[in-house]
């Protein structure tokens, strides 16, 4: 079990602990702990709400007081939106991550406290924690609700261990091709505009063949779309031939 | 007006366009656009779940198709979890993030389609995109709501994006083209490829076309390139006609 247990302090609602409990999972995080909370876990609401993360609300931890809640742990944040008048550092979701992954290669244990959905934290328990924890907003509105705050707090912790590993293109893709092929196909293009007329002035003709050769160029076309690419030229150009009245100029 | 254009596509209940709403201005979103949603926007429930962030619904501006609600963006993206085997370069909400900065200070518009709740974009929404925009999440769980991509979407454009490590422009100083003009191309090729006979199959028609608006799509096209392949196109095409001796099809 790796990354922050997420404590909902007092939550109102059973539906944002299952939408909690859902954004946690999308992140691979499984440590939930609940303080007094005034719906059940595991009513219907909030199992449809977890929609499929059941097993984060099977295996929560249930605890009376915030204190007993973070008994375990070595780091705690408690995230706020307003300003307590206490003197303790200040993380953004980000820089907590960073601060959790330094933790955690520690062999510490950390988590970060959410309030109520009305109220937020109050203060004795954001005293219990090390760092406050302010998501960067709108200063004109910021109202997050607690699942949402769940998730950038879970998402950031997740980035921390994934960053750059997304392939750059979809997988269903083959890679640019070899630039022969791309040669090739523009040397058959580059044959039918001289014989429609296209490229007939003969100086504009290198700027034009140089514009034309970048736009595809910049496509970074697979074999198989230049073989589509052929086919486009060669049935718009057989077209007429077929026909069998045009003559091949 | 600045930051990206939220675009719920076929969006079905109410409510998740009104927490995706409240998403979008905690991180100072305002331009929301809405693709046929099944209910209404300005519902009871719409209101109440955007939590004080109903000028968002208010100003929200409704279309029919995608590719309407697109047509005056330069650059856009398509989030999915799936890979959809086309070929498109992938972007996480961070990357994404860095290359709308870049977009912005170029004074391009630029916007992210998101899908159904349930099925997600179909491939023709995502045909319409430059680039796909996953998050990486528990390859285990992935299961995202609707509100909960757009927040995680807005809150990376809100926090500025990653700096520094941005693949080098492509593109010419002139920029991406809008979407309509490379939309009206699109279909003045098809037009074109019908007439043929290249699109005969009908079965394999949309395989096709999405194909071959992904090849062009990724070039990142200039107004003054796209000039060009109409006239590329319209030269192909025009010179069987002025022979005189083929009938337009």
């Amino acid at each position: 079990m790796s990354g922050p247990a997420i404590i909902l302090v007092r939550p109102q609602l059973s539906e944002n602990i299952g939408t909690a409990a859902r954004a946690m999972l999308n992140c691979g995080l499984t440590d939930m702990r609940i303080v007094a909370p005034r719906e059940g876990w595991l009513s219907e609401k909030a199992i449809a709400s977890a929609s499929g993360a059941d097993r984060v609300l099977l295996s929560a931890r249930i605890f009376e007081q915030t204190k007993d809640a973070v008994a375990d742990l070595n780091r705690v944040w408690a995230t706020t939106g307003r300003d307590r008048y206490m003197t303790k550092p200040v993380d953004t979701p980000r820089e907590a991550a960073a601060h959790m992954r330094m933790a955690e290669s520690k062999g510490q244990r950390f988590g970060v406290l959410f309030g109520p959905e009305r109220t937020g934290l109050e203060n004795d328990d954001v005293a219990v924690a090390d760092t406050v924890l302010t998501v960067p907003l709108n200063p004109d509105y910021c109202s997050l609700n607690l699942a949402q705050a769940v998730l950038l707090v879970s998402y950031e912790w997740h980035q921390g261990g994934v960053e750059g590993s997304l392939p750059p293109m979809t997988k269903g893709s083959e890679g640019p091709a070899a630039k022969e092929k791309l040669i090739f196909f523009f040397e058959h293009l580059e044959r039918e505009l001289d014989a429609c007329g296209f490229l007939r002035v003969p100086d504009k003709r290198p700027v034009m063949v140089r514009n034309i050769r970048n736009m595809f160029q910049r496509a970074n076309l697979t074999g198989q779309e230049i073989q589509t690419l052929h086919g486009i030229v060669h049935e718009l150009v057989t077209y007429r031939h077929k026909k069998g009245k045009v003559e091949s100029p």
